[in-house]
C-alpha cells in the first residue's frame, strides 16, 4: 500500500468517478446527496469514493450533524500540478518539433492540400 | 478495472518508485539496467513496474533487440498538468487567504514575533 502523499493523491485520482465529484466540487460545497444525483449509483457506493477522496485530503466534510457538506481541498491538487509541471519541457519540446514538421510538410507540399480543399468545397453546399 | 486514458495514467502514477524511474529518463533515454541500478530491487521487479508505466503510455522501449532503451512519453504528463490545472484557482484563492490572514498577523503582531527571534539568537552561538 503506498504510504506517501502524493501516491495516495494519484490512487484517489484513479477513477472517473472520483474526478467527477472534483468537478462537481468546483462550483461550491455540495451534500452527498447533491453529489450522488448525476451518477446512475448507490448511495453507499458514492460514499466509498467520497471516503478514498476525504482519505486523500482532496476533500473535507462539514461537521454539521445533517448535513454534512463536502468541500474540495486546494493542497493535494497543488502538488500534483507542481509534480506534473517538472515534466512540461518534455512536451514543449515534442509539440515544437510536430509543429516544425507540420511547417516543413505545409513549405514542400503547398500546393497538393490547395487542390483537395478545392475539391471538396462544392460538395459542403 | 478504469479503462480510460487519464485514470490508467494516475494509476501508474500512484507509485513512487514509477515516479521515480520517470524523473530519472527527464535526462534522456536509458537501459533498464541503468534505470534498475538506484532501487534496491530486483530487475524482474523493475521490469514489471517499466511495463506498467508502457501500458500507461508514458514510457515508450527502443526497437533494438539487445539494448531497448525507455524514453518518457509527454503525451499522458500533459493530460494529468491540463487536468490539474483547472484546480489552479482553488489553491490559488487559498493561499491568496492564507497571506492575508499572515499580512494580519503581522499587522497586529509585530513586536512579539521581533522579540522571539531576538531570544533565540544566542542559543545558536
Amino acid at each position: 500500500m503506498p504510504a506517501d502523499q502524493l501516491s495516495t493523491t494519484f490512487a484517489a485520482l484513479a477513477d472517473p468517478t472520483r474526478r467527477a465529484i472534483l468537478a462537481r466540487l468546483l462550483s461550491g460545497e455540495r451534500s452527498v446527496t447533491e453529489l450522488a444525483e448525476p451518477f446512475d449509483m448507490s448511495m453507499p457506493a458514492v460514499s466509498k469514493h467520497l471516503r478514498v477522496l476525504e482519505r486523500a485530503g482532496l476533500i473535507s466534510r462539514g461537521r454539521e450533524a445533517q448535513w454534512r457538506p463536502c468541500r474540495i481541498e486546494a493542497a493535494p491538487l497543488k502538488e500534483v500540478a507542481d509534480w506534473a509541471e517538472r515534466y512540461r519541457h518534455i512536451w514543449e519540446a515534442r509539440l515544437d518539433r510536430l509543429d516544425s514538421y507540420l511547417q516543413e510538410l505545409k513549405r514542400t507540399q503547398p500546393v497538393k492540400t490547395k487542390e483537395r480543399n478545392h475539391a471538396r468545397k462544392p460538395r459542403r453546399k
